[in-house]
């Protein structure tokens, strides 16, 4: 195994962390320190300079030795942390050594590195011996990026429970079910002669492959939500010409941004039309206003904005006192799709007479949302009835409780959609009187797909720099 | 004294960096860690994760508690470094949290720890306090900054050896020299009646203000160096319309880029046109074509280009076979500026019938380098030119020998401006005859801006607010 080596922070901070992995880890990097970290304890830091390798007698490719106009050939005073095997994120011996953060600094003390026998680490190398070692397994593996690259809470929160294992519990759970329905199937095989054992297995094989096959349906109907959840809840944002969907939007923003600007330094990955509100992220997607119009090529805007509120999960009916909603069907529930949400909202509140009997009447009895994108009134009324229908179409997508797995990557969800056939062709088998040999065949498919997801069994290469070439470098 | 607290590294890593120092660092943390580390040793980790805060008792500001929505309340799996006061950075006590580099998690981080007690630290408020605690002088404190900014190994060579006391030593040596002299003329100054002594005195003097008269004017003048280093030495390219000006700095440029980018993740600081020759940064200028014209507009650019050719310290004379110089006059060494030196190109090599012995007799007797922008051919004789024309132009500033200090920052070349002027006055009053109380209220002067150098005198707080203003958030 050899031993790899990766700046772990971007540059221009205040400090760089620069990672070591590898059987050669401790020596490779005594060889560049200032002081001796062989016989150094795991977990203990150590304070010291790293020095300029000397390249002149090794690689004349090298940039020509500066000694001659230096007197001091220190790259940076460091600290440095030691991890022995096993007791380390990867399980092997490795090294953090923590530099100021400038770009210069960074290359030199990975030259120093490489010139000692390190190489550069692929993208997501040191989860992926992580993931070799047992220290976790694939879905858990997965579930690093995830962390890394979640922006909100409730992205966070999925990626967090998959790290900790709550996708495979989850799935092993189903696996104790398949294993004790397929060695059912297997005893049946076994005594095929009997009949009086079969019509007993079978009553209870069929009841089992249900509860089975609604546990993966949920699941799989999770993932609609956990991608919802990672790249937001798409609501689209419909009305006539100038009811004030453009400022609308503008203010939604507004507001999340002055929320999450008081701590510097931490706002800069925000997308441009996805916000959050309470945790919870929501996208937002622009549309054409509507009108009856012969002209071509409004036409097409206004096509493109109903075939935006078919995907939308929330739809914002928007328009200004004594004018009509726009006349939109909200989707219902089907297998492929859950259920719309529609929220009607009355803009411009502004410029009614402030009638408080009408506005609680509108309010309360119509369901209709007043605001005023003018002065920001009833924003708060708008952003409660954008999180109480996320949290409805949470439920739904949920159906049991707050405890369920969500299902959050492309690859389990495609894993589990094969499972599902494959619950189903055995469901359809067993109704169909076919034999146990052909049922067991489709079971031992199941178990094969969920030891995928968790990489219980031996995970082919080509799998496995799929998943991690999806890392940054240094993870 | 607070408890500070700031990321160090920015997000979008692997890894991101959070610092806390002060009095309750360890309390702090110890209040959101899975672990008590109130009975830590300094210099280890510890392994364990960081819980959301309540917020439901305390501050109804906050946004709303998530918890009914989410079963895992973890923020993040992380590494804690420990260290005791007085063994930090700081002097205080202080800890490092290492977590996943998710802007997210940062900012719950950093909300957590506000939540319990610590305050977000200004710019350089971490190498404020090192200063303040004496683990540093103020020329030192701000060689962190220079280090971090640095980008070559001119400007990381200067920065790393001005932090490990280098420009702080020698500052030390012109004090000793400086309270030598004070000591003798404050000793004629109570024996002012004995004529014997004075004239003794007054020769030696003398020769010791010329001595250290021009030890300060090396290290005034180093400053033109050291911030020719810090950002790139001046060169123009002067040369006719189309010899080829932009195309040879292209070329120049993507040179170097083809050498840095075999290391991935440490490129993206590159500044278009300065580009690093063995280490060395190099500012090219664009100019102007040269050429007799009427046309209003072009004399204006050919007057800029001019101008451009003032203040660099390198002159590329640009031409083609068979077709004259520019007639440029190079500047010679003046008191406030250094000679040029004048480097003449003939591009468009390739076009010459490719006559080896031509080629050999310019290259070597008409000191002249023959490039072609179009092949490549003579780019390392170049080089190799601009690399000693720079070292000519270092040696000069250091007159001395490599072993010197080179000034880089402002604010210490407007001190040992002062500190000349003194000097000057005093030589003078010395010759004219001044009388030694006179004089030794010049050298006190001297000493009073010295020490403002190192901020052995308590600094004023105006300065030392500017000085660590400039830092970045974490340091």
């Amino acid at each position: 195994m050899s031993t790899i080596c990766a700046p772990a922070t971007p540059s221009g901070g205040a400090i760089a962390i620069i990672r070591i992995s590898g059987p050669e880890a401790i020596t490779i990097v005594s060889g560049i320190f200032s002081k001796d970290i062989r016989n150094a304890t795991g977990y203990t830091v150590h304070y010291g300079h790293i020095k300029m390798p000397d390249y002149n007698n090794i690689d004349e490719q090298l940039p020509v030795n500066l000694h001659s106009r230096t007197e001091c050939d220190i790259i940076d005073d460091v600290l440095i942390s030691v991890f022995k095997a096993p007791h380390s994120y990867t399980g092997e011996d490795s090294i953090e050594i923590s530099c100021h953060g400038s770009s210069y600094i960074i290359q030199k003390i990975l030259e120093a590195l490489i010139h000692r026998g390190a190489r550069m680490a692929n993208p997501g190398e040191f989860t992926k011996r992580a993931f070799l070692a047992g220290k976790m397994d694939l879905s858990q593996a997965e579930a690093v990026a995830d962390l890394i690259a979640a922006s909100n809470k409730a992205a966070h929160h999925m990626a967090m429970s998959q790290m900790r294992g709550g996708v495979s519990n989850e799935l092993n759970g189903l696996r104790q079910q398949l294993l004790h329905i397929t060695s059912l199937i297997e005893l049946e095989l076994d005594f095929s002669d009997h009949e009086d054992i079969e019509f007993a297995d079978r009553q209870q094989l069929s009841e089992q492959l249900e509860s089975l096959h609604n546990h993966i349906q949920r699941l799989v109907k999770s993932f609609h939500t956990g991608n919802a959840l990672k790249t937001g809840i798409p609501v689209a944002i419909i009305g006539a010409p100038n009811v004030g969907k453009s400022t609308l939007l503008n203010l939604l923003v507004h507001e999340e941004r002055a929320i999450v600007s008081d701590i510097q330094g931490t706002t800069r990955d925000l997308i441009e039309d996805t916000i959050q509100i309470d945790g919870l992220p929501f996208r937002f997607i622009d549309t054409a206003g509507l009108r009856a119009t012969t002209d071509r090529i409004e036409l097409m805007g206004i096509e493109r904005s109903l075939q935006a509120a078919q995907k939308a999960d929330i739809i914002i009916l928007l328009t200004e006192p004594n004018k009509d909603f726009p006349d939109i069907e909200p989707r219902f529930a089907s297998n492929n799709h859950h259920r719309q949400i529609v929220l009607k909202v009355v803009n411009k509140s502004d410029l009614v007479i402030p009638d408080s009997s009408f506005l609680y009447h509108s309010q309360q009895s119509n369901n209709h949302i007043h605001i005023s994108s003018l002065t920001g009134a009833g924003m708060p009324s708008l952003q409660k009835a954008l999180i109480s229908a996320a949290d409805t179409l949470l439920s739904d997508a949920k159906e049991i409780g707050r405890d369920t797995t969500i299902i959050t990557n492309l690859r389990h969800y495609e894993a589990l959609h094969h499972i599902l056939d494959a619950v189903s062709r055995t469901k359809q088998a067993l109704a169909n009187g076919i034999s146990s040999d052909l049922i067991a065949e489709d079971l031992r498919q199941c178990l094969h797909y969920l030891a995928d997801i968790t990489g219980e069994e031996i995970t082919s290469d080509e799998i496995l720099s799929n998943i991690f070439s999806n890392f940054c470098i240094g993870k």
